[in-house]
């Protein structure tokens, strides 16, 4: 099943998309219910939105194999976590805003975990009944910051920009997130094309793993990773991202005013 | 003036807290405005909340003198930032709960500050105009997974356990938040016992050098960082921070059950 936040005229609500691109609203919110309210839309007609609004973001770092290789750095022994503020998530063809501080802005496709309902030290057997589905993620990271910071030891600001966090089109439920075809295209062109099956920790060990310390909560994400490809993306860039199952995540990128 | 967050019976409210335990209710919440209802109650008749729910935290390190020194760190050359998620905000009296993998864990003493307003790039000239005013914070750490992070370059889950972020017992406005002593006192001994003007980091600088990158939203806490004098709790302990102009903040530490 595949779910969607969309605005209708000034209206917004979540929905399932059907095949051929009919949109069943709901009548609340998906980790709720999933009772439909009988009002029908179509795609064409309506606004896709990030699929969770303002949502607490976690993000995990040189969570595939090939690209802590690239990064030269070794495979970490615990999953390495920080979080994006609420304002860094955007929705599909929402702008990337590429702020003057910007030196180095990387994109990094990611699967984003959607996780379902209060989560309090789940072991990682049960973890996955915990997720509601999963979404494209683009972990967007200004390097020059990153690297001072994380020199320091803290990761916030490179990762924080307003808008450094698009997410999308749909939450899509019924995934193996083990095995999932993940990539980059950058005006186009295929800059990343991994899989999940290359992950480092795997969702259920990610969610197991942060419940056991902070309580998760339904619409909270887990930006699980980025492969190996990362690269820069300047102001007129356009960048997609598709995860096998969900679709594709598209964004323009521009210059801040 | 002093704010206040607080349930009577049932009912949450804020109130503006006058000298002799008077509290006169708030008609709203205090980021919109301070027109009061004509409700009264008095202190000893309410439970005193955290100031904020579930707010943005961001945690600023090694933004003393003395501690950046105690910490064996040279003095950071721009602010080292993190987040801590929501859960970790409790109230006075509320049980910091010492978690099941806790090996040390230490009570921080800090000046939080409480934004009032949407704020993004604002001067540091005109920053404290965009603060409601100021509480006293606990930023309790658990060192061994901090410093394990630190070493990875994130900072999260060391300082990231549901209720590790006691604040409280007020918002107060009308400080000058450069120059106020700051103390914590573990089970009634002072261990920590310094001035906000040993701030590596101005609380000014701090939300000018903050808002270039993230929009900081009303209600959002800045955690400014502690002074020197860091040490250990552990379950039965009673931990007290007192900033000047703002009150005393008395929390019990209690085993995860």
């Amino acid at each position: 099943m595949k779910i969607l936040r969309y605005r209708s005229d000034a209206e917004v609500s979540y929905g399932i998309l059907d095949a051929g691109g009919r949109i069943r609203q709901l009548e609340g919110c998906p980790f709720e219910s999933l009772d439909t309210s009988g009002a029908v839309a179509h795609l064409d007609q309506v606004t896709v939105l990030a699929p969770v609004e303002t949502p607490r973001i976690i993000g995990v770092g040189l969570n595939y194999v090939l690209h802590a290789r690239e990064a030269g750095k070794p495979l970490p022994t615990n999953p390495m976590l920080f979080m994006k503020p609420t304002l860094t998530a955007i929705g599909p063809e929402d702008a990337i805003i590429y702020p003057h501080q910007g030196k180095e802005v990387h994109y990094e496709c990611e699967l984003a975990v959607i996780i379902g309902k209060e989560t309090r030290r789940v072991s990682e057997a049960d973890a996955l009944a915990h997720v509601l589905g999963y979404t494209c993620g683009n972990d967007i990271s200004e390097r020059v910051i990153q690297f001072a910071e994380m020199e320091m030891g803290c990761m916030l600001l490179g990762k924080g920009f307003d808008t450094f966090c698009p997410l999308g089109p749909v939450i899509a439920t019924d995934l193996d997130p083990n095995n999932l075809d993940i990539k980059t295209r950058l005006n186009g062109e295929v800059v990343q094309d991994s899989n999940t099956s290359d992950l480092v920790f795997s969702v259920a060990h990610l969610v197991s793993y942060i419940s056991a310390v902070m309580t998760l909560l339904p619409s909270d994400v887990i930006m699980t990773g980025t492969p190996s490809g990362v690269g820069p993306i300047a102001p007129g860039d356009t960048v997609e991202i598709e995860v096998e199952g969900v679709g594709v995540l598209r964004n323009p990128v521009v210059a801040e005013a």
